[in-house]
């Protein structure tokens, strides 16, 4: 895949390594970054994350084949409505948010004709935020989701498709809310936890806390208002998946107020199972 | 600190890096090796974590100066009072275990006179189990705790803190029950935790667990057994923990069920702050 011009709203981490991974790629010939920050963008002019800047909508998107759009899940929806209004026509519109529905639902039928979106969210980074910590591999092996709805043409979601495997994810379609309903599962639920977990630790505790406890809550340190963003806007899936961690929570306390060693093991042996299943 | 003779119980990850240390720095002239499987004790002298191996529980501790126990935590207090039996007036004898008030209570008066017993956990160690996963600088940097009862004499906990820092390791002193209470927070819960959320994991979500995932479920790989051990013999601190941290995944839930955005990022925010204090 080649395309002339790929816009990148936002050029933190995410947008920073899709930067990275085109140009190194050759997947685009120019990389136009745009944001608010003209001081953000000269950092992803220097780490080579894109090949042009700017702060103007307008000039960032005229030229454009393909928009990323990768600023927080409550924004997406309305920066690819007002960035739609400038691009030309045959141009796609695609984003990085961690959250699907939220984003399908507000784009929803506002695009000029001729100009199409889809969601994408590529499963990769880290607790990290900022151009710095882009790579140029963030995609490598990874997986990432696209999310067309029953209205998206077939051609914007395998072309979509066909970027994130140039730059060397493999890629799963699904539906936005099939997404939601499974990351909140494996993704936002892990991050609850991990902050639950941070909070319940005392003063007095902290100093015993070894790998176990900071394996466990690393994802803790994530950005709080990216993931207040995401928790509301994926919040019933992310109400189901804690009523289905509590009722394991449930049954772990039920075996152990029992004292039944069997019944322990055999829950421990289950966990043991799935989480050896996943690898390191 | 330069001791003759230091006999370990169940040369593994822990005893095996005890042994390791303990030739490498020069605080043993000898390290006997004793356990009941001839084959894992030809292992462990393979890797030069003991300079001799025995299967005959009289002829290992009968020259110890100290002998380290490190069986799983429901076995223990039955191994250091068979084994205090053999050994000469003045040896004394610690552990590894990961709980310290089952231990305590097992030994409680029963060790012959002129030989005494003070409990020790080094945290350290992995979800790994086994002499080949055993290392030279397992505890260097790590906090070893040291658990006297009231009727422990000053002379054997100063004798066992002093071998923990020969060996690179800091030591807290507290008493079995603080230590109890402490971990349960700090390392017995995040395993229930882990193990929890690998249980909950669908196979539909399962190849969309990443990073975090993957961080958040490290230490449910550790073996069912142990765990299972340990939990038993902290039952009632384990779950006064799990009720804390209970208290914390309800309050998440109430937020946002209540959509409350600042509440979400204040509780998030807290997470961040405590997880970033413990460093990375």
């Amino acid at each position: 895949m080649r395309l002339d011009t790929l816009t990148i709203l936002g050029v933190g981490l995410l947008g920073g390594s899709v930067g990275l991974a085109a140009s190194a790629r050759r997947v685009a010939n120019r990389v136009v970054g745009l944001g608010r920050s003209a001081v953000r963008l000269h950092d992803a002019i220097t780490v080579g994350a894109v090949t042009e800047i700017t702060t103007d909508p307008t000039a960032a998107v005229r030229d454009a084949d393909l928009i990323v759009v990768c600023t927080p899940v409550d924004r997406i929806a309305e920066d690819v409505l007002a960035l739609a209004k400038f691009a030309k026509p045959g141009a796609i519109i695609t984003d990085v948010g961690s959250t699907k529905g939220n984003v399908a639902r507000g784009v929803g039928g506002g695009l000029p004709e001729g100009v199409h979106f889809v969601g994408s969210h590529p499963i990769a980074g880290s607790e990290k935020t900022g151009v710095e910590f882009a790579k140029v591999n963030l995609f490598i092996d990874r997986t990432t989701v696209v999310t067309p709805t029953t209205a998206t043409p077939a051609h914007v979601t395998n072309y979509v498709a066909e970027f994130w495997r140039a730059l060397g994810s493999k890629v799963v379609v699904a539906s936005p809310d099939d997404h939601d309903r499974l990351l909140a599962e494996s993704s936002h639920l892990p991050h609850l936890l991990a902050s639950a977990l941070a909070n319940t630790l005392s003063g007095e505790a902290a100093p015993f806390a070894a790998t176990g406890f900071r394996d466990t809550t690393r994802i803790a340190a994530g950005d709080p208002g990216l993931w207040e963003a995401i928790f509301r806007a994926n919040r019933p899936a992310v109400l189901v998946a804690a009523d289905r961690f509590d009722a394991q929570l449930q049954a772990f306390r039920k075996l152990l107020a029992a004292d039944d060693g069997p019944g322990l093991n055999h829950w421990l042996s289950e966990g043991k199972r799935v989480r050896d299943a996943l690898g390191s």
